[in-house]
């Protein structure tokens, strides 16, 4: 049983931990302990437990987890099992490379359309799924389950085009286009994805180490 | 003066400041207070305080933070005046789709150069930047200043080319291949983007929205 509140913090190592086990599985590992799976993630067995322990009781003591059956466990914590449908906005070159890269279906997401303004494009299929008019977007999802939309448009449109999808209903948004779309009152949850931010932190390890290096030099 | 170790969770939102301030430059505000600075991120005053405290004294009791001033300490401390070069390997649709829209320059890095191994686009240029053979990547290192490799190479490349930078003395990895490269021992930093973490987490919270629309429907 999912407990109310659980850290932000805790949720996001979750996808972490389902990657390890996939590998974990196809390496044919099929128990593992708190300890070696914290120690292949970089994080403590307490750590991985108590992660765990959010969620109700995940192992055996003294026995470790079984692989596959955390992965379940983990996947329906997820959501991944819901059957959750996504739409993409915007067929440009972050769109095409998820549409072509990105496998939506394993983690448990159906792209059932997606959505542009050239019209070269409408009306087309791109790997597997429908391009329809940004035109009919409204009626798209006035008779379609959606749950998730994938914001992939240029800036200008980012406002303009959340402001649509709301008005429309949509649960979340899963945003590629580096605005800030989080209003204070909004009920949309709002996923960002800003490579800068995952580029700046790794630029600030990188300086922190030139600076070691640099004292380290000076003594 | 950069203090020795500054949390992780600090270090994040460290660019979600910057863009923040540089949003607000852009929309002509030159100063602001710490809880409006909060208020605009979703965190507390306090919190925005002791975030810049942790890199010494940034905004005046009373009068708050001169915004161009701040925007440029954060530039500082994320490393972004250092003249960082990265290198890209795998011009696919991700290393393409970086090419073309990610502004490194923006973020204080040069792109110099690009890895491939298709012959057709060895010795092209794309978007600027010169694309080179794999069998260059050695002879490259070792002749020009290289901080950061963006690895958009397929799943089977990822573990083969991260030996041959770490090797070449590579400081960091850009990881976009989905593959976990972190090695306990290894002296490399690797920042991962992981598409379906996000995705993940996000089902999380759409799941527990589900969740919670059940429960209130039942009462």
């Amino acid at each position: 049983m999912k407990q109310v509140k659980v850290s932000n913090n805790v949720i996001r190592r979750l996808p972490r931990y389902l990657r390890k086990l996939d590998e974990l599985s196809e390496n044919g590992v099929d128990k593992i302990s708190s300890r070696q799976l914290g120690e292949q993630l970089g994080l403590t067995s307490s750590q991985v437990r108590q992660d765990f322990n959010c969620f109700g009781e995940f192992g055996q003591q003294g026995y470790g987890y079984n692989v596959l059956a955390l992965r379940e466990q983990i996947a329906g914590i997820l959501g991944m099992d819901r059957g959750f449908r996504a739409i993409l906005i915007g067929v440009g070159n972050i769109g095409r490379a998820l549409m072509e890269n990105f496998c939506f279906d394993d983690w448990g997401v159906r792209l059932a359309a997606a959505f542009d303004i050239k019209p070269a494009l409408i009306g087309t299929e791109y790997k597997g799924v429908k391009i329809y008019s940004m035109e009919e977007l409204e009626s798209y999802l006035e008779n379609n389950q959606v749950n998730i939309a994938v914001l992939t448009v240029p800036k200008a449109a980012a406002i303009p085009v959340t402001e649509r999808l709301t008005a429309g209903g949509i649960d979340a948004i899963w945003n590629f286009t580096n605005v800030e779309l989080t209003e204070p009152n909004s009920s949309t949850i709002v996923e960002n994805v800003h490579f800068s931010d995952s580029l700046l932190s790794l630029s600030y390890f990188v300086a922190e180490r030139c600076d070691e290096k640099a004292a380290r030099e000076e003594q």
